[in-house]
């Protein structure tokens, strides 16, 4: 069936405003390497009306593509014929719950969205990425976003309380009531987080609150060496406990970059940095004082406290801005991975003598979530013809995932498999896992219409 | 094949310490209602020695029973032939990880063990539960148990970073490097926490620790109702966020029962009782002050601060001693529920109205962690005889459950459904839900010789 033919029977009983009449935003994904085709995207305006459109797409064996704010990084979303089907206009915050500290809101709300819902209760919803105006939270549940605050909250999977999902075959399983206890038997829930829209469309779900930060401290640390960065982690990590939510490491060379683009100055000089934020429930004078003694009494003198609310938007700059100010530097290969935070060190000193053996022209900008094993890992090339690009790529990721499938990390920490990486699956998955995976799959969607040729490889048993 | 012939198959790889020559203290459940029959228990030393004992139950169609501590309260671990699998001699610690604040242990493990192991790290590992100094970390983790803790660091589920499982093919799957943000595909580590041993067996495990607790405030507060205590609940969590470790409810009728027994005066006089507890990694003389005068500006005056350890102890026993000091009561049927904190006071409104208007003659005994939801519901009949008893127990359940349902809570909160509870399975899981749970279980264990008859519904289609 094509779009036009799709489109006369969804007319039967969506409304016109179901049908976005501008469908082109929504079938050319975030980084443009991927366009959707010959397909007809949709908008549900209700829960029921994701229902009909999915029965009707089983009935006539239409693939599905569920859709986000299409902000992935890795061709979750893109459609070859059938529906996109975007959540974007089921977008209602449904229920505030103060005793569970919970809220349930529609899978089509935006991520900002929710945060200034819990903000305007005196409470925080912590998940904060880089598109956060503009990512679905029915999105970031199937990707199982990560973000800025893992290290204090988790992933997205952490935040979850309960689903509302609509099946491949129409059913719809609710758990959106918060129990904070309750073992009856398979926990569902976490398959359909991080399922990438392959298992069914997400439609609402009830998230956890937190208590909101009334005192807020940050640090800049100069240190020799990524050990000693991990050493200093260990210790603040123990010393101040739930209070730690960002514990970022910066190379020297991506603070220069930085530095330069921001017109800031560097806050110390160091072979490796480290930006340290401390925030806590109750307002407290003294916590500056704590971090900075702390620091002091165990050898970390070169270091900075921000001293007003400007100095410490300063750091968060220099921190911010490296992405920007790395792009001087020319095409640019990135990597979502993590390994153990035990063996970063490691991974960046085996995997950098690597690649700059196979490239000494290679420019490494080295970054990330140090407080959860997670790095930027950007390797520049001064090439700018795509056809040459792409086959560095291949290459360059080969040599990367190396050193990190050897320090037992991940390829895909936060972005998700999609249609980029399903031939790695199979190197950090077992064949047992990989085939229970299969089944899962099959016996919710025997017909494969959801989401086909995205996150599992393909099955050439 | 009965017990003597598997005794002589297994003698030929397993020691004889790995047979237990006094099998019978591994075939009676923990509340004596349940005992394997026909079966040989066995204690393998080595990963690899349960991995021979699995082939040689899959080659001759054998059960298979995984057995922890056998502190079980639902008849999960009982067997009906085959073999008994204990994981007791498997218990080592293998791998402490300050930089990922995880430590990688054998599922054998006592709970207590680890315990003692953060702490000689000078970290903690938060689970906490009555049967700490028998139950097995691996039991744990395939019942997901909850206890004393929740509040603050979640379930059983929330604090396993990484598991190692044997299959009932005889393969392992192997997840103990610590990953703090990873999303390759589905995620299946939440499949096994929980189910009871019905997937595979769970050898190994990476979990989560924290910062030990520097600090400790304890206070008990007199209030009118249990709407009262939620609220004070709602607010005390959104100003001490994450100190908040413990929110007990106590009846009045509760206490007073705990305050005969353990010989202790009553803290304040009310119709409901909260005892709460915060604790903080950093040493903070003003946290008790804080606490204070926190209640006392939000009309909490009806409280008590413990101005010493011993006062603290003293509080605590007046919670603990419930379980002891009812028994003058009688025989009682007991319920492991939660429902949503909003829902507490309802249900137990409700609940009780009904249970009293059927069984006039009722004692009721309410407390538990008011914080995750889960309550001590705990009924009273002046009866000895068992044959009566088991017929009240029956229609109590039934009334209890009812209300539970209707309040939208769980029948099994954090004991688990093991034999006692299947045919409520379909009561809070949809048949869809259902369906997949049987997909999952023939895929992994064909020959259903994984813990037989439990956790899942006879099946019937």
């Amino acid at each position: 069936m094509n779009p036009t033919q799709i489109r006369e029977h969804l007319q039967t009983f969506l409304s016109p405003s179901e049908i976005p009449s501008d469908q082109t935003a929504f079938l050319l994904d975030q980084r443009k390497r991927y366009t959707s085709e010959n397909c007809l995207v949709v908008q549900p305006q209700s829960v029921e009306n994701v229902q009909k459109i999915v029965r009707f797409c089983s009935e006539h064996r239409l693939p599905i593509t569920p859709q986000g704010g299409n902000t992935g990084l890795v061709g979750g979303s893109v459609a070859d014929g059938g529906i996109v089907l975007n959540l974007g206009k089921l977008n209602q915050i449904r229920h505030l719950n103060l005793a569970d500290n919970t809220i349930t809101v529609d899978a089509g709300c935006i991520l900002h969205h929710i945060q200034t819902a819990a903000t305007e209760a005196k409470r925080f919803f912590p998940l904060s990425l880089a598109s956060e105006g503009s990512c679905q939270i029915g999105g970031n549940i199937a990707c199982n976003a990560g973000g800025l605050n893992v290290l204090r909250y988790g992933t997205m999977r952490d935040l979850v309380v309960g689903l509302e999902v609509v099946l491949p075959n129409g059913e719809i399983v609710s758990h959106l009531h918060p129990l904070h206890k309750n073992t009856t038997a398979y926990e569902l829930k976490h398959l359909f987080i991080g399922s990438e829209g392959t298992l069914g469309i997400i439609t609402g779900a009830t998230l956890k609150l937190f208590a909101p930060a009334a005192t807020t401290e940050t640090a800049w640390v100069g240190v020799d060496s990524i050990a000693q960065a991990v050493e200093l982690l260990t210790q603040i990590r123990n010393q101040f406990a739930e209070r730690l939510c960002s514990f970022e490491l910066i190379s020297a060379y991506a603070l220069e970059l930085s530095s330069q683009y921001s017109k800031l100055s560097q806050p110390v000089a160091a072979e490796w940095h480290v930006l340290i934020e401390l925030t806590d429930s109750l307002p407290r004078d003294d916590l500056g004082d704590l971090l900075a003694t702390y620091l002091y009494e165990n050898g970390y003198e070169n270091s900075v406290l921000a001293q007003s609310e400007q100095e410490r938007q300063n750091l968060w700059n220099l921190r911010e801005n490296i992405s920007e100010s790395q792009r001087v530097l020319g095409a640019s290969i990135k990597h979502d991975i993590a390994v153990p935070i035990a063996q970063v060190a490691d991974f960046v000193e085996t995997c950098s003598a690597d690649l700059q053996k196979n490239y000494p022209e290679m420019q490494l900008v080295v970054f990330g979530h140090l407080g959860d094993g997670s790095l930027h890992y950007n390797c520049f090339l001064p090439i700018v013809d795509n056809r040459v690009y792409d086959e560095y790529e291949d290459a360059v990721n080969s040599i990367v995932y190396q050193h990190v499938l050897a320090n037992h990390g991940t390829i895909a920490a936060e972005h998700g498999i999609g249609s980029l990486k399903t031939h790695w699956l199979p190197h950090v998955r077992s064949a047992d896992e990989i085939a229970l995976m299969r089944v899962i799959k099959s016996q919710l969607d025997p017909h494969n219409l959801f989401n086909p040729n995205k996150l599992l490889p393909k099955n050439t048993a």
